[in-house]
């Protein structure tokens, strides 16, 4: 298997020329999810795969499958990729480097004339970031049935567009139904966007899945009073409380670690200078790899705001949105740790505390991800950075563990489908 | 002394007439400086104050001064008032109670045919709501050399008129040299804008002098980061260490009571939910009655800082404005105390945590304050209350108190000047 190497050369060229399609002076990428620029890199992406005999097809909501014919037409597909969308000041990598690197690995295996059992599907996943087109992951949600067509089709941008219309007019509305293109598992290879592999000095992050992911809205109401003649001791000051609040948040987190607790968002009313604040709102974003230990950590939260009703202050705490933990397959896990270990790279276990397209994909197909280290975990900017050298260790441990779980999956029993897996028919 | 009594019915029926003048649909008052509603209430001011055998004169940024001859034409006038404008969305007290109430004292010693050695003078102050034009108090502040003329009237409001232009507008540029309107010595009636009063069960505070003020603008800098992917003990998140100096501003003003501190303004960066925040600005508001006790706080406050600055934190303190302490004049501050103390009024010694006209024109002439509970201590605000009888129990102690003020001001040595007080010109 380690006779199999990909090209971190042509892997980065591949980086670099895409690069360009909605490059900005900051050597970041503005490319956000159908617009001009999407389609530029789509045709870029179309162009290429066909030097590679693949199958092309593109789903309702945009998805583009390109597959390689395995020998056992049996078998489902294994897919590999990620997505080509990018925030509107994003980097390089997010995303980008799952597909590239996928595509990678169709060229080198069609270079090799190395024959896989299953077929292997290359995947670009229409608006994963969600910065044009609110929520994010939608391409992959509606794929593993989170939302439907009609759903994603009136979800409207800031300049008034519909998805639907944006996806007619770069032409990649295709005609196959979403969710109906089959899989036998996934891989998606990822910037690991935090710290983690490089504080650990670790090539390779072997996902075992999604944190649990909950955000709430904290409301604290005191009494509004003028900052010079109300002493302290006759004082309702909501942000006192939010203090408190933002310090308790960081000790839960502390004490169910790998919990992670962050409030990003504070909002005073009226914010003057000379008056005790009356009214302040926080938003407060709770995760952790157990969706047990997540009901810990709220029940804790809860707990310490009815201690601190009796003072007088109205607290409210509301969720607002919640992502249950994702647990991806074992089988998949494993392959991506093979797949590290095969080519000498270090590792290490670890759940991603972000939402990808793997963490929907993984609710219909066995899944897992590779994360490798980005420069000080930084993500979501234009400053992202990623070495040729982590880009080549991505690639090649995928490789790799697409070939471990070609080998694995066709052992496990009751993987193969009734009948021969039929190729969606293009768009 | 107590023969003489303000009528508090009258008084409170010029309060209901004028509070129409820019009155709002929710009882409040929106009566701008220098706009066509202030110029209705100056001219209702002017047309009052005719039938009281007073000589009206205006200065050149519009202070009004209404002056009742006294038995001693070597003797400068003792001032008495405060302001008519109030906030956009003020209250019926806020300064007109110190005006009216002062007219009501004119009103009742013309009345009785009581005749003060020292001349009586009722002052209208331009702009001290600062709402229009920054800053505040400027008429008063102009009187007292704190600012010049010229610099008053370049000031802009938002809708680009300025203060000269506006001041033109309405009629009432005087002529006479602003600071050149001599003082025996004033006394300001106001609502104590705070609750201490009303908690304590007072009805007058005895205002001994102004607090200390001072403003600050504190920058925490940290590191932006996802909230997801970063684990707690890799995180440098600024508003975590905001909410620590946010308490810690609390504890230093419980230590050095009756100090106070307030963080009234916070704005995080980027304000997302699920990023860490990079960067987290506070403004901070500390007061105290004595100077060199607010240099403790603030020396405590920076020791602080410098504590946390080798965790990697980027915190900076600027100073943004100061003012220092106002204690206000013995015999003044007695004199208001006597005139409580005459007719029966609960009263306590207080100190002002706001900025007022007294406090500039202390700088220039003796000078103290009467204050009066307002209800929950609100303010700035049209549900801003203040009863009947919690106004005429001002009045009555201003009026106690300048007949006090006029018998022992005329004892004290030095106090009469070298020539006859010549009224100023009418504008």
């Amino acid at each position: 298997m380690q006779n199999v190497t990909v090209s971190g050369d042509r892997l980065w060229r591949s980086m670099m020329e895409t690069a360009a399609i909605g490059g900005t002076p900051k050597g970041g990428i503005n490319r956000l999810t159908l617009t001009e620029e999407d389609r530029a890199v789509r045709d870029w992406l179309t162009e290429e795969c066909q030097t590679l005999d693949c199958h092309m097809s593109v789903d309702e909501v945009g998805n583009m499958f390109f597959t390689r014919a395995g020998t056992d037409p049996t078998l489902k597909p294994i897919a590999i990729g990620s997505h080509l969308d990018t925030q509107p000041t994003g980097g390089k990598f997010d995303g980008i480097l799952g597909v590239l690197a996928g595509l990678e690995v169709l060229r080198t295996l069609k270079e090799c004339r190395y024959e896989t059992r299953h077929p292997l599907m290359l995947v670009n996943w229409t608006n994963e970031e969600g910065a044009r087109f609110s929520p994010a992951m939608l391409g992959s949600g509606v794929h593993a049935g989170v939302f439907d067509r009609h759903y994603a089709d009136t979800r409207v941008a800031r300049d008034g567009q519909t998805f639907s219309d944006a996806l007619e007019a770069i032409g990649y509305r295709g005609k196959i139904r979403a969710g109906s293109t089959g899989m036998a598992a996934m891989l998606e290879l990822h910037i690991e966007q935090g710290p983690v592999l490089e504080a650990q000095g670790k090539d390779i992050g072997i996902v075992e899945g999604v944190q649990s992911m909950r955000w709430y809205d904290l409301v604290i109401e005191g009494v509004e009073a003028h900052a010079g003649p109300t002493p302290m001791d006759l004082r309702k000051d909501a942000l006192l409380v939010a203090a408190r609040l933002i310090l308790l948040i960081e000790n839960i987190a502390k004490l169910h670690a790998p919990g992670v607790g962050t409030v990003g968002c504070v909002d005073v009313h009226p914010n003057s200078r000379n008056v005790v604040p009356g009214r302040v709102e926080l938003s407060v974003d709770l995760r952790h790899p157990r969706d047990d230990q997540l009901d810990v950590m709220e029940a804790d939260l809860r707990n310490e705001i009815s201690a601190r009703l009796k003072d007088g202050f109205a607290i409210t705490l509301s969720e607002h949105w919640r992502s249950p933990a994702v647990k991806f397959d074992p089988l998949c896990v494993d392959a991506v740790a093979e797949g590290a270990a095969a080519s000498g790279y270090s590792s290490v276990r670890i759940h991603s505390g972000a939402g990808h397209d793997a963490a929907y994909v993984a609710r219909i197909a066995p899944t897992s991800m590779i994360f490798v280290p980005c420069l000080g975990g930084l993500s979501h900017n234009e400053a992202e950075s990623v070495t040729k050298g982590q880009c080549l260790a991505g690639a090649q441990t995928l490789l790799n563990a697409v070939l471990h779980l070609d080998r694995v999956l066709v052992a496990r029993a009751g993987n193969a489908p009734t009948s021969p897996t039929a190729y969606p028919p293009d768009p």
